[in-house]
């Protein structure tokens, strides 16, 4: 008994590995096993670590991975994850929840910096201004999915998929432009592809910016480059974001909140953020919670590693 | 029975005067009754309202009133207040602990900006960046506290005190610089000052800038104007700041935050807050809480209007 809380990493790529750095910064965690992926046969190993794996980091895609793994895991060990298919949300806590509350188990599902971190600064942000507008903004940074999307175009090696936030349009969601924003108004897509030996660039770049829901909606830019330079100059997953309010109190006073991350590694923060929610989890488990919860169930200073006391002491 | 969460606020200075309009700005309270300022009748007063307000919001000063007023009223009612006060928080907490378990209520100490929401941001971005450094810019804005301090030199009519955040310090702060920065290097101030007829200008700016505490440590700006700019130029309340934390994770990856306010009327937003952690303390209240409880103890999602689903679907 180390006193420690027990990890359990399950998948081990860019995000288990960010969650395996992120354990080694956090003194109050213990990593216990790594289960590689996909493996048919990791439920069979898992259950060899019934007692001694407190909680299980599930670091495995939210499109196909999590909602068929997430209920099953969720029968044998507490869970935190990273879902991030906002409209799948309700659907994916329901079946979390009914696998946890079965087994007596706690899932905190969808943490992260979005969901996670920048959900509670949407909810803070319209608690403390009632009447206003709330916009969220991503980038500059890497869509790993967007990436993927330009691969699948006939002619295409490899891709890079930049998101980048409208300037101008940034500018005036903090002057207090309360309008809805279209896409196309909020983000851009830069995009940089390798082509294929003979490929046709202008019938790639077509295809490409007509992809519809991935690019069809964004003023996309296509640059094509060579291997080298792919590999020299796209080889990091930098992201960023804001969430911007503007409001109104009184009659008619301006009043502007803003939160702003800008991150080298993106797998690296979130698996940051996902373990200092593993900590609450961890303590409202001690205090008997159980089913499925999401970083708005968390009472911010269990978050911490000082206890209340300390926090309300030097932190307040 | 209306539903309503039923309201009263002790004090009626800007911050009593913002809570009033904040409460009309959310349609889950309802202001019962304002009882203004230090009347020393003004507990009988309030005796007749028990049972007809479930939330007394105490819109009174941190120095002298709340640790005198806070425990009094909560013997009587839920409270919520804006002790600011951050050295004494530990002692006022305990204060309004044994008042409020003594009665059985709820008193939720220290809301509003900061203490408050920036706050609850210093221990989020801490938690998600255990390896980094947290810092708190203030300003631009009007610090009540220093303009009252100016009036008390002799000489002085009226005067308006604004705490700057030194712009190139806060560009270090954002570019990853982790020293311990300075009082000097954080903030300057800038004061407008109103001379009493036959002052001598020099005299008073040398009793300003060599304020104990208040002057000395920062780089101070002292303006003379006449009433009627004071009047006109120096007749709101604006205020901001910034919470911004740099930190590594992994191998050394660069991660930042940053959490501002931009507020055209300090009290204004401050209450508006403070609104939003009273609904958070009636639904902690309604679930069996008693005692003394911080932005700490809250799950953020009790800040909102809308339940747990609602937020899960719309917000995550």
């Amino acid at each position: 008994m180390t006193g420690k809380i027990r990890i359990g990493i399950v998948g081990y790529g860019n995000l288990g590995k960010g969650a395996e750095k992120a354990v080694a910064q956090n003194p109050d965690f213990e990593l216990v096993k790594i289960f590689i992926g996909r493996d048919p046969n990791q439920l069979e190993a898992m259950k060899e670590y019934v007692g001694k794996i407190d909680f299980m980091l599930l670091c495995i895609g939210s499109s196909v991975d999590l909602p068929i793994q997430g209920p099953r895991v969720a029968e044998l060990f507490n869970t935190v994850d990273t879902f991030d298919t906002h409209a799948k949300v309700p659907e994916y806590f329901a079946s979390m929840d009914e696998a946890a509350r079965r087994s007596g188990k706690l899932a905190m599902i969808a943490t992260g910096w979005d969901p996670g971190l920048f959900s509670v600064l949407r909810v803070l942000m319209g608690a403390a201004l009632p009447e206003g507008k709330t916009n969220t903004f991503w980038g500059w940074g890497v869509s790993q999915g967007h990436g993927e999307a330009i691969k699948r175009v006939p002619g295409v090696q490899i891709a890079r998929s930049y998101t980048v936030p409208v300037g101008s349009t940034l500018e005036k969601a903090r002057g207090g432009d309360r309008q809805d924003f279209t896409t196309r108004q909020m983000h851009t897509r830069d995009c940089y592809v390798v082509l294929q030996d003979g490929a046709d660039p202008e019938q790639v770049r077509q295809a490409i910016v007509s992809l519809p829901n991935y690019f069809a909606p964004y003023d996309t830019t296509v640059t094509f480059i060579d291997m080298d330079t792919f590999e020299r100059e796209h080889n990091t997953l930098p992201h960023g974001g804001f969430v911007i309010r503007s409001g109104s109190t009184g009659e008619g006073s301006d009043q502007l909140m803003e939160f702003q991350v800008r991150l080298a590694s993106n797998p690296e923060f979130t698996a940051s953020v996902m373990l200092s929610y593993c900590r609450a989890a961890s303590r409202l488990y001690g205090e008997g919670r159980r089913g499925a919860i999401t970083a708005f169930d968390v009472p911010v200073g269990y978050l911490a590693l000082s206890d209340m006391p300390e926090l309300r002491k030097s932190i307040l």
